[in-house]
């Protein structure tokens, strides 16, 4: 056997009891969240009404380290520490001197990393007394992921899930109705957000950000509910940092490190949980690896989008996040990514593309499936069409590493698998599928940062 | 974090790099197989028109170890070892003193244990110039997982995918497409086989005894064509246990040892991965681990079948092999755990259930489904129909831990994910399931032990 190992593993006792804060190194650089109403920074308190204390702590936090509680790592360590590969095979049907590593969160329950924060949320609504969660989902990953989590702790879950996924995944839905949650389609008629939309749009596919709307609506109104998020904020984001802080174990066992981190971006936790850990050599000046974060070119805010205050939804319920944004009211072509398919990028990660640390990087649907294919045939690994996204962009990068005749080491996160995709695949094998061309005429400014959201700050 | 360990993993580096050959250990207990024009043993050089020399040496080997090759070990290393978990939800939700380990090979690609084998299989064909393979699959555990060996290694295959799993599983299709293995549905009017069942039933379901019938035509009527088997032979069941192996390792790790051993049954192959490393150290006389092999109450070869020789195939093209057999012509109803529907068990289990050592159980569908969406609500895998069966099998024997007060240790082999069965699930929980009752009057001797079966053996 040569020496390339092809999978490097962690014991359990080696998993990280910590998760990285990136927000403590940023400090200076970062932009608080505004009350829409006041404009001005928000406070814990008014944050209560969606979520529990111990995540708003974590959400506002300065610390650089926050243990992972007892009862967190017992369930992760039903599927982690999770496999780093060596995607040797890709490697050789590219011909390229790159190594290429990535990091395997398939391997969870639900599919995808998304279990990762959905497990410490709903524990910490759990230990709060918390009954019943609201939630959106895209392509049905978190709702999924969630919907396990709750079950185990015994929470209700409602979850809105965008309409055209809904439709294009069927399995999704009835995995979260195996683990007991609650499935409707998004717009729905059960919220105002919902019959707003469906009164001006009746066919709309619906977006995250609308879904979003919906949640907070059914959380809002109730005060036995609470909400949560599945990306973009600070404690999700943190959450997945025990992806990167495992990686990072495992490279030293490989004695490697990477040049290159890649991901794709929807809201931002699945790159940030995979590079967070990494950027902080960077920020301490001990490394020079490059981030790249990939989102698709139907829906592009962070290659043609613009950095500033924007809300995380449709409905302008939520605080104004400083980020890179499409606008709240964009909604994306229907891409089978469903997951990507989302107006704006966490505050964290937009932060770092204006730091100019993390690289942006937008790619056309044609051109990631096609990637997606080829990966699955060298490794044996569907991805999600989300994740496809890294990989197209992992292939360019080892194919230049081949023109320059450079060796790089590249890491990218396979932060789901697509097994519950093979409808898109399928499409994309027929010939069915087709690129989208951004249309930036929805790229205008807020006309409205008093949008009434008061229900959001009671 | 309590001390229990949900995860027993092993590096790559403690990866065993020999399979176990029962046959060693079983010699003057096992019967040959007969050639049936002479019924007289067979010897290797009667095989060679279907196998490569290296699996028919296999295949007759009396060492009790064989070494496993470089590049197969650095192919198992995509996914190898797999790991071994601990069910503790499971357990808490059903109560019980028992301990549940479960070995996932839902890890591999193509999603089962199949591949196990694929990979060596296709390995020695390449060694020995081959060009071509054809084979059978039926839920298309096999086919996929042999489409992913073969893509890799360069060789072309055909695969004859059982007719009722063709149309329940459009997408196990699209993946050995996607490895760029051919499929048509069985029984097929490519062949001679196919086309008789098709004369005599032209609705036939099909079964893995009317497809192995096709594979084998395809490959003796071709010299340049070799045939492959997922399970039954000796050599298939070598490869499997790598699994075995690897628990084996893993329970040292976690300081315990199992009191009963369980696999889902339908030629044997996983079984017998899971169970054979673990029934050696019975017929050492060092243990007294239970073993139990969970077959469909609708295919119930070991518990309503008779031990005696018989074809492996429908059309009577391969040696006679003494077997628990309903006889070669039963064709199974159409259940949805495809990869259970074989007229037979391997020669090695059935000797092993023969000598007392293992244990046979035949349960209906419907307790396997709800088992397997209970193991997916408590350990968030959804288990592929055929492993329900090892899953119904497990709780039935943790419940009666629990009404005995007995501890016991438990550990079954996940041999597959459910993901591409999701119509099934959903067939389930819409209450469009039924069981089968048994109709045992296809239990007949064979009336004609010289069958026509030359091309086989030129």
């Amino acid at each position: 056997m040569n020496n390339t190992n092809r999978s490097i593993l962690l014991q359990a006792s080696e998993m990280p009891d910590k998760w990285y804060n990136i927000a403590a190194d940023l400090g200076g650089k970062m932009l608080p969240p505004l009350h829409p109403g006041t404009l001005k920074p928000i406070d814990g308190a008014s944050m209560s009404a969606l979520f529990p204390d111990e995540l708003i702590k974590q959400e506002m936090s300065g610390e650089r380290f926050i243990s992972i509680p007892d009862a967190v790592k017992e369930l992760y360590s039903m599927f982690r520490p999770s496999p780093l590969y060596r995607a040797v095979n890709l490697e050789k049907m590219l011909g390229t001197p790159a190594k290429i590593y990535y990091k395997y969160e398939g391997v969870s329950p639900a599919g995808s990393h998304k279990t990762n924060t959905a497990i410490p949320q709903a524990y910490y609504n759990k230990m709060e007394g918390v009954k019943k969660i609201a939630t959106e989902t895209g392509a049905g990953q978190w709702g999924s992921a969630l919907s396990f989590a709750c079950n185990h702790f015994g929470i209700d879950l409602q979850v809105f899930m965008v309409k055209v996924s809904y439709d294009q995944k069927p399995y999704r839905k009835m995995l979260m109705n195996l683990w007991n949650g609650k499935v409707l389609a998004s717009p729905s008629n059960t919220t105002q957000a919902g019959r707003d939309i469906l009164a001006k749009y009746p066919d709309s596919p619906g977006s995250l950000g609308i879904a979003i709307s919906e949640a907070i609506e059914m959380a809002v109104s109730d005060p036995k509910t609470k909400y949560s998020l599945g990306s973009v904020l600070n404690h999700v984001l943190l959450h997945q940092t025990i992806i990167g802080l495992e990686a990072e174990k495992q490279f030293e066992k490989a004695g490697d490190y990477p040049d290159i981190v890649i991901g794709c971006l929807g809201g931002g936790s699945n790159f940030a949980g995979i590079s967070f850990p990494f950027v902080r050599h960077n920020l301490d000046g001990k490394k020079k690896t490059r981030f790249i974060a990939v989102e698709p070119s139907s829906c592009p805010k962070l290659t043609k989008g613009l950095f500033r205050y924007d809300f995380g939804d449709v409905a302008g319920m939520t605080p104004l996040l400083p980020m890179y944004t499409l606008g709240h009211e964009f909604i994306p072509p229907g891409i089978h990514a469903g997951g990507l398919r989302y107006h704006g990028a966490s505050p964290l990660v937009s932060a770092l593309v204006q730091e100019g640390i993390v690289e942006a990087q937008a790619i056309d649907q044609l051109e990631c499936f096609e990637a997606g294919l080829k990966f699955a045939q060298a490794e044996g690994i569907l991805p999600a069409p989300e994740t496809s996204h890294a990989i197209a962009s992992t292939i360019r990068e080892a194919l230049k590493a081949k023109a320059e005749n450079t060796p790089k080491t590249i890491l990218f996160n396979l932060s789901g698998h697509g097994y519950f995709d093979m409808y898109a695949y399928q499409q994309y094998l027929d010939g069915k599928l087709t690129n989208f061309v951004f249309d930036d005429s929805s790229l205008v400014e807020i006309e409205n940062q008093t949008h009434p959201i008061e229900l959001a700050f009671r």
